[in-house]
């Protein structure tokens, strides 16, 4: 009752939603990357920085680039999901400023002239912006299993070999197979997180 | 026609929500609080880990304690807001890990035992789960407006003194009041965010 949020996109967002660790082999086509994308590209971030990028992994060749830096245990999903997204952010999102925020172009040389500020706000904004798109995939009928078991360097060095990007995460991204799930684990109460002053 | 998602939904969390800058009277009510947390819960985090911790600043007192250490800028609409949340991450949250994820109590020792490694997990995934945080407040019907911009070593030391918790960004909440909300920003085109390999 305290929600306006249809009960039914509740569930299909979180409450009935897990992340996957197998997939089936339907495809992920390139119409619903492209739904996802337009959703949640109106997420906030401040400035309208929309510092994330997303690199899709789509064919074998591809894959093969990725799996060598994944922990082991993150291989076989990541190998047979249709689709893999690595998350990352663009250090140099301030070149986009005076487009994405209009009404206040000197934000960019305000702000954001140096690397270790744009770093911290980059890392920030387009993990802000992950937590969308993990309920974007799931907004298209679709389930993520988003994993942080990697080697870093290694991925910045395979995919973003001229070190202006950071990945964040990688997903995996298709309809759910045999024995996906892990049960649910238990939430922390209310009274463990929000705290009332 | 890609998205399972109902429109009203994705207009809702989405395409007809903004950041608001100005905010009526009407309270923000506990069951709402409560309500809001119920639904974002589920979001995912990495072993369940869960160090996300939400401050609610509802009283005048509260609120006074805050001000001093926000951007000016950002000081009238959070002296306004009818409520306004301190978003932190727990550096202790793998104490509740054997209960969070009751499948590999392991976890907690083999992964966690190290303060720098607890300290980039729980940034990351608290930040994800303040993206989640968001969308649930607009869920609820109401509009949000999250700032980074203040002096977060003044309201760690304010708000969490032991300094076992970081502020990872403030968010005023309620219905949006007269000339809230900045024209909608430009987003980057699909092809400058999204690369498929």
């Amino acid at each position: 009752m305290a929600l306006v949020l249809d009960p039914a996109a509740q569930d299909l967002l979180f409450r009935e939603a897990h992340t996957a660790n197998t997939f089936t082999e339907e495809p992920v086509t390139d119409e619903q990357v492209q739904a996802i994308y337009d959703l949640v590209k109106f997420g906030p971030t401040a400035f309208n920085q929309s510092p994330l990028r997303v690199t899709m992994l789509r064919t074998a060749e591809s894959r093969a680039r990725l799996l060598p830096h994944m922990a082991e245990g993150n291989r076989p999903k990541t190998s047979t999901a249709p689709l893999t997204a690595v998350l990352s952010y663009d250090l140099d999102f301030h070149e986009r400023l005076p487009e994405l925020f209009p009404h206040a172009p000197h934000i960019k040389d305000a702000f954001f002239s140096e690397e270790p500020v744009r770093e911290s706000a980059a890392s920030l904004n387009a993990t802000l912006q992950a937590g969308y798109f993990l309920l974007g995939v799931r907004a298209a009928g679709l389930a993520a299993g988003p994993m942080t078991g990697f080697d870093p360097a290694g991925v910045d060095k395979e995919f973003f070999g001229d070190g202006r990007q950071h990945v964040l995460m990688v997903v995996n991204i298709g309809k759910p197979g045999p024995d996906a799930f892990a049960p649910r684990s238990p939430r922390l109460a209310y009274e463990d997180v929000v705290t009332v002053l």
